[in-house]
This record gives structure tokens, sequence and C-alpha cells, in this order.
């Protein structure tokens, strides 16, 4: 080490010193996710364990190829998409993998590849302006987006300080004048107004600074990165830390961008923690750094993401920011749950952490990891709404709902407040249509969120919540959405029954609803038993639309039903509905019959028993109407219609009931198990009343908005019921 | 042995002698598929391999569940899908498996269970007329039809055989002359006209009395079951041998039926083979039975069988009939490809060459079964057409095309002459639709074939197949259509080119038809090249369809298309057009433009590059009009239409290409790789031309109906080609 300065000398000498710029002292390289250990016990160990092997395997024949092709360092031109936009992306990252690969394998090839990229880059930003096509109010030099710069110094800093140890004194004083410090300059000094934000976009900036001030041992960059421009902490790591997630460690957006959020967060704590480990960076804030991973990885069924908001729906917990977040997590946690779910991911992160993973793994440590119910609050404080996880247990197949009780998730939330969806038996069966979007798939819209993002996926309709009028919340006024959520949220889970519910007040300036989903064990049904009370109060008359959007083969129903016959007309003009095919319209076959429609997906059969304060009308749609590009996939809806009501109420009820076996030729129960399904209801309490075929009575009380120890009774049938609080099961 | 007598002494003789029911010595029990040795070897090592024992296991599981409960053999009443008629199914399932648990566990429980169900039937079976609801010509006693009446004695013969050491010499006489002899004599001298059809329905009925013949020792029995009632050979098993394959073990209806009728076939003849082993029964025909076996394997992809004619697509190589004639198969040759076979299967026969396969995967000997390109002719003589199957490899994943070029297949058979089919990285890119029918789903029309299986599935249009004036081939009428087939079979399969076409001939009164489907494999392109080219010729004006049914997402395309808009008409009136809503309809964006369309199926991306002898309409189809009971999938279709031609040509280019990673976020040539195609006709010669992206030309010169010496020329772009016989492949 010739040029080098020690930090931060606390973890040196056991002692609690402040850090200072001042102190110049030999420090070795690599010290942010990697460090001397860790990337010694890499190259001891990596060809030990398939796992982790497979993945240096897939890695060196990817890079190889690029060892003796003519460097491709293009004068930025292209805004995202475009060839130099992806050219700059391929070589941060193998500026970053050529690094890691000459720490493990310690063949200089790697290490000159990745300085002579540097040594381009170098050589290149100086005489760089503001990038010809800037993105307005974060603009970069190298990329479009000073975003994306910020991700290329991320990645760019850990490369370097990785060969750190095969660059001459020269090369690094080229390198790091030329391009790291004036880039890290740039996304600080150089942006202020991003570099403070409170947002995603700000915490891969102060990773990126905060990183390059622990490789060039420059305090100042990483005191702003830690506490802002300023250094006074109202913005800065820290100040993201305390507001982007939840105080359960739920991101505003939901999963599907929680997990990219996640990784300038893990990778910078990983970093801070090597470099200042008395700042205990994942205890802060009652480790929410931790409970993010955690919660990114409950978030998800069978391996995939909830696809709520703006999601491509084959995001799953296999994606690579996850693997560095589990693989932190176990370096803190040595949580051995943690190593099931890295199975699941069947992939490893190159890091020490997993290494260790894949070590104990091999070592038959792994144990299984607890998908909970739980109810992951919304906010900064936890205070705006929450999203709520029922799930009948934690193994495969296991049945499970996600009600959607959050807040609107800025830019990237759909108006679907209190929605939901269901999944069992390893599948989607009430699905969320995710984003209109065929990421990177450039014949599609160049990749981007599609026109059918806005005009189906985000409305209303797309979802499985009330619609009332046809128009959807907030009339997708995404900033009238900001300024409401969910209220009167209640969690509650026991043996026989798990409860979520809430009230939407503000998605209509006339009609507020409440919602209760219910998952009910009995021992008279195969599955649990799904219980939906949506209840609509207006003093003014309204059509409400509840549609059921599932997956799979109707095989039967009760409907009288009249079909399109030769032309099928869409269900309406505006609002997702232009996009609706109208197969067919009907009512139950008499005023006094449960609606009941039965469909098959996979080897399971499932039945909506469905009845309303009044008789509804029965609309079975398939999507694709007014699709120009193909762009929408075809799935179907059951929506049950009101029309001309002000209070009313839907009950529903979704079984999952028998088997279909293709191989041994046998099918079980393909009939709904429910023989009965009634509603009472009176001032502020309702009463459902099932009955299965084999003669099991069930009763679930509700009182939306009470509490705990409100007494309510009600009597049904001669019989009275008496309960405390929000709900009561009767059986 | 107390009464037993010996059929044939020639095994322990060592000679060959007349076998005859006059030689009565003792004769060892069991002695069908399972013998004294063979139940002995299972007793001993069911529990050593896991595969086996999950399966006695679940059996035992199954059955012990039964044991205790009354028994339910109940007066004959209802048809197929009623309680009796399921009951007595359930019965004889339960009678083969006791009898196998009780010698595989020597529990007298089960022997008793299987024997006191037995006497129930030989107190009911003596009293019982004709069934109910007879089936006509072939009506059984306990069941409605004799099919099913053989299918029981098949089982229960076995199950009796399995505990015959276990009953008093009263119990055998009360069993035997009760039920057993009664009911073997029924379906022989009791209807001889299906005991000697040569059909499948026949092969069940002398499975059973065969096999009862040999279990009572009754030479008469086994005789009549080998030869027909009047021994003549003109009926009987060994006739059935000779007629109901082809050549190539291939079964009229197709693999699905296929399947199903080998069932009694390898029972019977491995009974037939225990009891007379000089009959050499496996190397009949030039060991048709074994060729019928590898057939049924071969005919499938990815483990399903293909599902042309009326398939259930779910239905594949594990299905229990193929368990059995795997484990035969390999008793027979000890061939260690079977090994994967059983792999792919998951499951097990339990017979003592069940035993054999388990302990081979066991002990490593497992190589790799030779999924292979091959033509399989059709009729027993192999005159009547062929399925064509074309593989790029046999590893999983690989790209296969499946021609059907066969004769019409009986009553399950679909009007589709040259249709075809495409499978690529496991996945069904160009399907058939199979049956219109949920097997055993009670709710969808009794599990029955729905009345959609004759207005859809059956007809013309619901292939990959030529479509004139909106007919389906032959009109739809099965006595016209067995009397066609297609002729002018090509097959050859090279490294750089497998291709196969035919000529079909009286499909329609004034048009016949040509198709040649070629894969070439070019190291310009990632994945093989499908080249389909479909000639026409009338010498009157017609409509020509040439319809391209798809499975995935459309991506992109190069039409100018009139979109449905806000409603959707159905194509046309009759033979399955009323079933197709119409998307959009639309051209090449000039007359000179080939026709584009990309799609995606899971991971890749697969192009249709399209021209025609004259410009084509272009029609995108949805399936589902006109379906009030939601029979049908949602699945999409390409229309090549031509209106007012006599003579016409098109050709198709159908390509995989590139890759879409969702968790690596990467996307690789999502666009087609063809940059040019055309097509140069001259009196009986054709050219197609095709360039890469990357420039190279592929030209591909077919000359129909050619002779292998005849020469041919063609100039195309002032360059000339020159080949002999059909084909030629130009690089």
């Amino acid at each position: 080490m010739i040029r080098a300065s020690l930090n931060c000398i606390a973890p040196l000498l056991g002692l609690l010193l402040t850090c200072s710029a001042s102190l110049v002292l030999a420090k070795a390289h690599p010290n942010l996710v990697h460090t001397v250990s860790s990337t010694q016990s890499m190259a001891e160990q990596y060809e030990r364990y398939p796992l982790f092997n497979r993945e240096v395997i897939a890695l060196r024949s990817s890079l190889d190829a690029q060892l003796d092709a003519p460097l491709q360092v293009p004068l930025p031109k292209d805004a995202g998409g475009g060839y130099t936009h992806e050219q700059h992306k391929k070589n941060y990252a193998a500026i970053y993998h050529a690094g890691l690969l000459y720490q493990m394998t310690g063949d200089m090839r790697y290490a000159a590849f990745a300085r002579d990229m540097l040594l381009e880059y170098a050589a290149l930003y100086p005489g760089l302006g503001t990038h010809p096509l800037p993105k307005a109010g974060s603009p970069g030099r190298l990329f479009w987006q000073s975003l994306n710069e910020a991700v290329w110094l991320v990645h760019s800093i850990q490369g370097y300080d990785l060969i750190h140890s095969a660059l001459s004194q020269e090369q690094r004083e080229t390198i790091e004048s030329g391009v790291l410090r004036p880039m890290a300059e740039y996304l600080s000094a150089g942006q202020p107004a991003v570099f403070n934000k409170v947002h995603n976009h700000g915490t891969w900036a102060t990773a990126a600074v905060g990183m390059t001030g622990y490789v060039l041992n420059d305090n100042e960059l990483v005191q702003q990165a830690l506490y802002g421009l300023d250094k006074s902490g109202s913005g800065g790591f820290l100040k993201q830390l305390e507001v982007l997630f939840s105080p359960d460690g739920y991101y505003n957006e939901g999963p599907y961008y929680q997990r990219y959020a996640l990784m300038p967060f893990v990778l910078f704590a990983k970093a801070i923690d090597n470099n200042n480990p008395e700042r205990n960076i994942f205890a802060v804030r009652d480790g929410i750094l931790l409970k993010a991973i955690y919660a990114t990885v409950q978030l998800s069924y069978h391996g995939k993401f909830f696809p709520i908001n703006d999601a491509i729906k084959d995001k799953g917990i296999d994606t690579t920011e996850l693997l560095y977040g589990v693989a932190i997590a176990y370096g803190i946690t040595g949580d051995s749950s943690l190593l099931s779910v890295a199975r699941e991911q069947g992939a490893i992160a190159l890091t020490g952490d997993g290494i260790a993973l894949a070590r104990d793994i091999a070592a038959g440590k792994t144990t299984a990891f607890d998908y909970r119910s739980m109810q992951f609050r919304d906010g900064a404080m936890g205070d705006k709404g929450a999203l709520s996880v029922l799930r009948s247990g934690r193994a495969p197949g296991h049945m499970a709902v996600v009600m959607k009780n959050t807040s609107q998730g800025m830019g990237h939330g759909h108006f679907d407040k209190l929605s939901w969806l269901l999944y069992d038996n390893g599948n989607d069966i009430i699905p969320d249509y995710g984003a209109a979007r065929f990421l990177n798939i450039e014949p599609k819209g160049g990749g981007h969120y599609l026109a059918e993002n806005e005009s189906w996926a985000k409305q209303s309709i797309a979802h499985s919540t009330l619609v009332v009028d046809e128009q959807s919340h907030f009339d997708g006024d995404r900033q009238r959405a900001e300024q409401h959520w969910p209220g009167g949220l209640q969690f509650a889970t026991g043996d026989t029954i798990k409860i979520a519910a809430a009230t939407m007040v503000g998605a209509y300036d006339d009609v507020s609803f409440s919602r209760a989903i219910a998952m009910v064990a009995d021992e008279s049904l195969e599955f649990p038993l799904i219980i939906d009370v949506v209840k609509a109060q207006s003093a003014s008359k309204h059509q409400y639309d509840l549609p059921l959007h599932y997956k799979g083969q109707l095989i039967n129903h009760n409907l009288r039903l009249q079909h399109s016959g030769n032309t099928l007309s869409v269900l309406g003009d505006d609002n997702g509905y232009q996009h609706l095919w109208v197969n067919a319209r009907g009512r139950a076959s008499s005023d006094a019959d449960v609606v009941r429609i039965s469909w098959i997906n996979q080897n399971r059969f499932y039945s909506l028993s469905a009845l309303a304060s009044q008789p509804q009308e029965l609309i079975l749609t398939t999507l694709g109407a007014n699709d120009p590009d193909f762009n929408l996939r075809q799935e179907n809806a059951i929506i049950q219609r009101l029309s001309d009501q002000r209070n009313t109420t839907f009950v529903s009820l979704i079984e999952a009931h028998g088997e279909y076996n293709g191989r041994l030729e046998f099918t079980r129960k393909p009939y709904s198990q429910i023989a009965e399904l009634d509603l009472h209801s009176a001032a502020d309490t309702d009463l459902v009343y099932i009955k299965t075929r084999s003669g099991k009575e069930i009763l679930l009380g509700l009182a939306f908005g009470s509490q705990s120890n409100t007494p309510h009774a009600m009597t049904y049938l001669d019989q009275e019921y008496r309960w405390h609080g929000f709900y009561q099961l009767f059986e």
C-alpha cells in the first residue's frame, strides 16, 4: 500500500473514535462488500460448493469471451435502451465481475481487463459535459439520467477496489482523478437535489458516493453520503433508512420495486459495516435493513413476488438483488432458515457471505423458512395502511391471501384499494395483472411500460376490488390517491380463522367501502374457506361492480346466462372497461339462489358462491378488446354488478375443492362443498351464515370499525349470536 | 395344489409338445403376469428400492382404508359413470391389488378381502341376465357394455390367481363356477361377434378369456383366445397381433388410444410367455409387441403423448398402461435405455419386471433413451400413410415436428390430413387441440366427449392444415375418410436436413394437396429452421385457408391490420369456423413483403415468415365463440387465406430465436433472424430461397412425387440448381 490512509482506526484499537480524514494510515483493499478476508475465503473455497461454483463457472465463461474483444467505451449519445447506454451498463458489470474473478482466481488477465476499461473511462470522463439527451432534473454525463451513473459507480468502485492491489500508483491516480472522484463529486455536489432526495434514486447516489469515499479514503464523501451534502442529517443514507421503509420493512411501491430499492441499501450498509462496524448499521432503527430483507422474502408465494402495482410477474426471490440481500442477512444473523431461502433461490451471491451460505447448505444446516401470516404496515411511520398476508401454512402449496390495504405507492402504484389476491396449490388463483410491460423486450414498446399499463393495468377494474360507476379509485389521479389510504385496519390470526379488514374513505367522493377477508380452516372442508365481505355506503345511488379475476377454465355455474352469440361487445368506454369483452351476462336462476361458479386450475377445483344485499347481475368477461398491439393477456373475470343502489353488501365465498388426477384417471369433488350461504345485516353488524354439504354450520359475525371490547349481538333463525369487537367465528 | 393340471409340459421336458388339456398335472399359482418367482422377488426386494416401495406404500394406504368397510357389490343398474358401474370398477382394482399385496406382504387380511369380494361376485353373477341398460351389440351383465366386463375379468382373474394358494378347494370351486368360468364363457361363446372382432374391444375379451383359461387350466379357453371361437385363426389374439398394429408398432387411432390398446396385449402376452414360452410370443411378427411399446414411448415429447385425434393432452408416458409396457419390455430386452424411460415415468409397475427396473436404476445402469426422427407407417400392412416425426436431438428441450400423414383412425380420428405439430424448449409451440373433453370431470358433460369435440376439435380448421372453402376434409364424413390416406410419402433424415412429405388426394372432390416439412440445422442459426411448403391443385377456383395454431403471446408483426374495435365477429358459420373470433384481418404492408409475425412462448421467441403464390390475407383469431358451456380453451391462430385460386403454394418458415431472461433481465434476438424469403416455382419443382440476417443463403429444391433418381434443374437469379429426387438442400 503506497498511498493509503485509515479512515477510522476504531476497529483496530477497539475504541470508539470519531473518524477523521486527517488520520492517514495504510488501508487494506478491498474494503466494501468484499474485504481481504472475504475474498480470501471465496478464493479458497469457491470450487468446493456446487451451488457457488456453478455461478463462478458461468461468470468466467461469460467474461472470458470478452477478454480478447476490443474495449468499447463509446462517447455518450443514446438514451435508455440505445447502444451507448447499454454498452456502459455492460461495462460496469464487466469491471465489477473482472475484479471479482481476479480476487478469486488470481488471474492477472481479469485485473488487466478491468484496469484497461477503467483507464479508458478515466480518459473519457473529464471531457464529458452533460449527456446530449439529458433527463430533466437529473441528467447524467455518461448516461442520460444520473441514476444510471450512480449504478455505474456503485459497480465500478467495487471493481476498482477489487483490483487495487494489482495497480501501480500511477494507474490508481489516473483512474481516481479521471473518473472515480469526479463522478462521485458530480453525483453529490454536482446534483444536490437528487443527492439529498429521500428517494430510491437518492439511495443509489449516496451509496455510490459513500463507497467511493471509503475506497479513496475520503471521509468527506463518506460523511456527505451518510448525512447529506450539508452533513446535517436532513438528507443522506441514514435519513433514507429512516424513511424509505415502513417500520415493518415494507417498501411503499410494493415487492417488485422493493427488491430493486433494496440493492443500494444492502451494498452500502455492508460497506459501512466493514469500515465502521461501530456504527452497527444493521441495528439502526430496530434492524430495519434486516426487516426489509426478510419482508422481501415474505412478500412472495412459490418464489414469485406478490405482483401488486407495477410488477413484472416472473420476478421473484431469485432476483440478483435478493441474492445479495439474503447472503448479507445470513452474514449478520446466521439464521439457518435463510439457507432454505437460498435453496429456493437456486443461485447464490458471489460474496464472502455467499460462501458461508453454500458451505452451511452443504453441511445440512438448512431449516424451513417461516412464511407467515403477517401485516406489513405502510408509510415511514407505519400509519398509512398495510399489506395484509394470510397463509394457511408455510409448506409448498399452502393457501395464501394478500389484501392490498396499502397507500398509493408513488408513480408505480395502481388504483386498487382493498383489492386482493389468492394463491393455492402453488398457483395464482385470483391474480393481480401486474404491469402491462414486457421488460427488456424491445419490440414491445422498447421494453418500457406500455399504453395499456395506464389504460388497463392501473385501473381499478383490472383488480379484484370494488368499482363504482365505472370510475377508477380517485379517478385515476395519483396526486389525489397519495392523500388517502385505508383506515380501520384489522388483522388477526388464529388456528381456525385468520382475518384482515380495512375501510376506504376518499377513493370516491360519495362512496366509502369496507372489506373483510377471512381464511377459515374447518375440519369439514379439505382446504381453507375464504370469506370475503365488501360493504359500500353512499347517500346517493350508484352502480357497484365487484370483479373477481380468476385463472383457470370455467367448469360450471348455476346462472341463467345470455351468451354473446356471433358477436362480442366491449363492456364499457373507459377506465379499463373498454378492454373487456362480454362473453355472457346473467343472473342466478332465482333471486333467492346463491350465485355459484366453479373453475379448474391445474389439478384442483375452485368455486365462488356469492350473494349480495340485492340480487346481482353477473358479467363474464375476457380481456383483450381495443388492444391493437396484442399487448394484453387473455384473462377472465366474473363481475358482480348492482345498479342504482345506495348501501350494499357483497358476500363471496371462495373455496378450493377436490382433485383432477389425469394420470390415475380419477376426479374427486368437482362440485362446491357449500350447501347454503346467507347474509343477515343490522345497523353496524353483519352475520354470514354458511352450511357445508356435510351439514356443518359456520357463522361469521362482523362489526366493521368496532373496538375490541365493544359487545355485539344478532339474532338469526331464532338464535342469538354475541361477540366482542370486530369479528367472531361461530362453529 | 389339489385340483390343478398342466397345460403344456413342454417347458419342463425341454421339448416342443402339442399342448393338451388332457394332461392334468399340478400347476403353480400365480401363473399370469405374476409368477411364483416374480412374486417372490417382489416380496423379498420391494422395500429396497424407493421408486418401487413408494408405490407399494401408496397402494397399501389406499387398500387398508377399504379393508374394514362393508363390501359393496351392488346389483347392476347404472350405465357408464353411474354408481354401480363405478363400484364394480373399483372392485376389480381392489381384487387385483389385494392379491398383489397378499403376495408381497403375506398378510392374510388382503387375501381374505379379495376372497370375500370374489365370493360375493360368485353369488351375484349366476343370477344376472343382460344389463338393464345394455349397449347395443355388445351388452354386458355386470356392466352396460361387455368391454368393461372383460376389463373386470382381466383384473379379477389375476387377483384370484394371486390368492389361489390361500383358498380352500371349496372356495375355489365356488368362485370359479360362480363367476370366473361363466364370465369367460359369456365373453367368448356368449358374444361371438365381439370376441372374434379384430378390434381393441376384442383384445380385452381374448385377454380375459385366455388368462382365465390359464388359471383354470382350461386349454379350450386358451385356444379360443388365441385363435378365435372356432380356433381357425381368423379371429383371436394372434390375429389381433397381426392386424391391430402397423408393422412399425403404430396403432391406428393415435398415441392416446395406443397406450390404452396396449394394456390387454402386453398383459396377455406376458401370461402367454410365462405359460407357453415355446410360443415366443414377443418374437411374433418380428417382435411387434416390443415395437408397439417402444413406439408408444417414441410418440411423446417431454413425457406427453402427441395429442393427435381424440386425446386428453395431459396423458403421457407415466400412464399405468405404459408402466406395465415398459416393465415388460425391460423383462424381455434388458435394454438399459428403458431405465431412463422409467425414470421419466416417475413410477413403476408392481411386477417382477418392475422390481428389476427399480433394482437396475438403483445400480446406476441407466442410459439415455434414443428419441429418434422416425416414420411410423400406418395400417396393418404399413401401407396406409404414416406418422412422421422429426427431432433435432434427443435431449430435453430438443425441437420436434410431428406430421400427421396417417389414415383416419376410426371413430376417434380427426379430419386433419397433413397437419403438423411443433414442440420446442419443452413446450407445445404449434399445438394440436386434442379432444374437447374433460375426462372424468362429471360437471363437464359427465366427463364424456363434448359437443365441441364434433363441432370444433375434429374439424379441419382446428388443426394446422389446409382447409378448402371452409369445409372440413371429407366433409367430416368418417366413412369417406376411412377410404383415403396420404400417398407420395417422403421421409429422409440427415445431419443438416430432416424432411417429411406427403400428398393427399380425396379429402376434397376437387382439390388435392401436398405438403413438405423440413427441419434444417444451419450454423448461422441458433435453433433449427422449419420450412413448410403446402401446394394445392385444382381445376376450379377455391378459397384456401392455412391456419397456424400457436401458443404464446404475440409480440409483433409487419402487417397492415384492421382491428375488431368494439365488437368481435365470428369467422364463419360451420365446420368449426363458428367458434373462431376474428381479432384482426390484414395483409403485408406491400404485396412484395413477406408476412412476419413473432410471438413468445415461455423464455423463447418464435417467428413465422410466410409468403404464398399470390398475396394472402391474414386473419388472427381466438377460439371461444358459440361456446355456451365454456368448454373451449381460448387459443390463438394465424390463418393465411387465398381466395379465388386454382393452384396455389404457401411457404412458411417457423423459427425459434433468442431468449427472454427475467431473472437476469436480458433479452437476446427478439426479432426474426430471416432477412429474405422467396419462392420460385416451375411445372413440377419449387425452389425456396432463404437469406438469414447474417447473410447466409439457404435454398431448398422440392419435386413432389419425384422418384429418387429423377433429375431436376431450376434457374434462380441466374444460377442453376440441379438435384435428383424429391428434395435437395443448397447452402
